[in-house]
């Protein structure tokens, strides 16, 4: 099995003791805050084990590197408000809360500091237009930073896809059981398409197993709802792809749109689930025309892939070829462009909210009902 | 640029001195000495620059590695009979000649010594029985091995392919001018069917180029003549991929049938060529029931990533599956066995022999039209 991140898988549960909970200041984490502590707790994020202190967090965003060297590009953060601040600043341990008012764990603050937002956008986003989502959850953040280790009582508790929240440790051992020594990793928030299809067997053709992985945690508006693509995906697998070879389990971070830092980020943190290969695409985290088609893939190229531990895979953009019938993208196909089949993001989007079908050329008939039964009653 | 295997490309290539042509003895090279002699000429066999020393060969049988510890699993020799001996037995230059008594080069000999032919089979093919054609060459071929750094004056001359017959150096040079980084290498002694071009397609998907390199050297009688193969090669690159990412070459070696051991031999000789990544099949480079279906994929476990310097890539035994309209392998099909359309290579013979024709799921109309002519010129 491969090694984790930095070499160790990090385990941060605990014990709750009930009068530490009673003693303790508090903070409700918002809904990333939540994602980035269940992240934490199962040890996706390995080798942290909190949030980031101001080293980290600065060498992070200037070098794409924790302090000690390791591969890190996106900063794991926990913002606070100056009225929070003002709270906060003395206490040695903060209870972190749900929005019930549930204790999950708590962080032993090292540190309480400022930044310096323009930077981490500038860095992080590579723009500073506050139309980009993740820029706009930055500049909408607190203007401090709780830096410190996280012990854990439970995790978040969530009502759909319960048996799909698959820690790293869990997800490892799934792989050992199937007998699984190469697996792929697949990153996706959209419903899986034919063109993704394609694209996950390609790569499971060259190993042992294929983990779809979607993300759960916040996503834009108008992105899919998980609930609707986690049903796609169950279709998909149930129809398309052996059992035997495909495993489904959830991501719980929260999508930054980070383009290709998000990328890295991506394939780190699922070596820690145990993957050694992962599938970066076009575009990949990417939003808008911020970031360039191939952007995500060209980033790799600053790191050896010792540093990294993970294979990136990389696809170009995938089609229908009417010529033979198959799928292929430019690489593998002598179509001409009027021999293609693609729909974009919005035009399936666009077609979906006019009450319009799918070709089934572009997506399984068994997702497009899906797709289309989720349209026509928001439509309602 | 990929590294060659052991570091540096070999050029044994220098200008005749017609003196020396006349002084020396000489030995005609048989059709695999010529293949090995041409292998060695062009650096493809680098980093070896003549017959192997004693001391490689027994290194190579006993640990799959040359004396100085580099991965190199099939002996190169230079064998003679008990009566070219006799007459060689004290020359220190042996001219080296093709079938019309052209000179090609020379060895310089530094030993002549005998082996142990049983230890060879048994190591090299794990078996002595001389129904494999591999061990029947070795029964068939002289009881001594010239050992010795050969100089080259010019390559063997073939009347076909020429313009196919791109040296290491020829290879590497187009492959750079294409601006390609990551090759894969496709080994084949069969026309191209469907089942091939899925294997070669999923593989180009991740990498940048994809060289077709049929090798054309001695096969067995039973085998597809190489023009005919190539004349199938160029109607599917033709026809079934893009130009700017396949490129078609002849690779000179003999075929050993040595299944395992030969696919670790054709993979680092393709790095010589500038390949990056590998294909290996299923029961790659076997025949018959000597080897496991995948036991050429198994072996490479042997050795290091770092070692072999070429990464190899393992598929399955590809089918149609008429769920999807699709090819695909038991991972990435949930097909039931009578939705797999596959046949056999002697199942292919036999039907192209009775005049018959194979299913469209199986083999492209342009390949099978060529082998249908094929067939039916043979029974004339």
């Amino acid at each position: 099995m491969i090694e984790p991140h930095g070499g160790n898988l990090v385990d941060l549960k605990t014990i709750a003791a009930t009068e530490d909970l009673r003693e303790n200041s508090s903070l409700v984490l918002t809904e990333r805050g939540l994602a980035d502590f269940e992240m934490l707790a199962t040890g996706a994020l390995s080798p942290l084990t909190g949030f980031m202190a101001k080293d980290d967090y600065l060498s992070t965003i200037n070098n794409m590197r924790l302090s000690n060297g390791l591969v890190w590009s996106i900063p794991i953060t926990l913002p606070i408000t100056s009225d929070q601040y003002a709270d906060l600043k003395t206490a040695d341990e903060i209870n972190l809360k749900d929005s019930t008012g549930k204790a999950l764990g708590k962080i032993f603050v090292s540190d309480i500091y400022t930044y310096d937002k323009h930077l981490e956008a500038e860095k992080v986003y590579q723009t500073t237009d506050d139309k980009h989502p993740g820029v706009a959850a930055l500049q909408m953040q607190g203007e401090y930073l709780i830096a410190g280790e996280v012990e854990v009582y439970s995790l978040p508790e969530y009502d759909i896809f319960q048996e799909y929240r698959l820690a790293p440790v869990e997800l490892r051992k799934v792989f050992q059981e199937k007998g699984w020594q190469r697996i792929v990793g697949f990153q996706t928030r959209n419903p899986i398409h034919r063109a993704h299809e394609y694209i996950t067997k390609c790569a499971l053709e060259i190993v042992d197993g294929l983990l779809i992985h979607p993300l759960v945690g916040e996503t834009k508006s108008d992105d899919i709802p998980a609930s609707v693509r986690m049903e796609c995906y169950r279709a998909i697998l149930d129809n398309y792809f052996p059992h035997r070879h495909t495993v489904l389990a959830v991501y719980p971070a929260a999508m930054r749109y980070a383009g290709p830092r998000e990328a890295i980020f991506h394939a780190i943190t699922r070596k820690n689930y145990g993957c050694t290969h992962f599938i970066v695409g076009r575009d990949h985290a990417g939003i808008g025309n911020y970031y360039g088609t191939y952007d995500a893939q060209k980033i790799f190229e600053n790191f050896t892939r010792d540093e990294l531990g993970i294979e990136p895979l990389f696809f170009e953009h995938a089609f229908y070829c009417k010529r033979t019938d198959l799928m292929a993208t430019t690489k593998t196909s002598r179509a001409m462009d009027h021999e293609k089949i693609f729909l974009s993001g919005s035009k399936v989007r666009e077609i979906l909210k006019s009450g319009g079908r799918l070709p089934e050329e572009f997506t399984r008939p068994e997702v497009e009902e899906i797709l289309r039964r989720h349209y026509s009653n928001e439509k309602k």
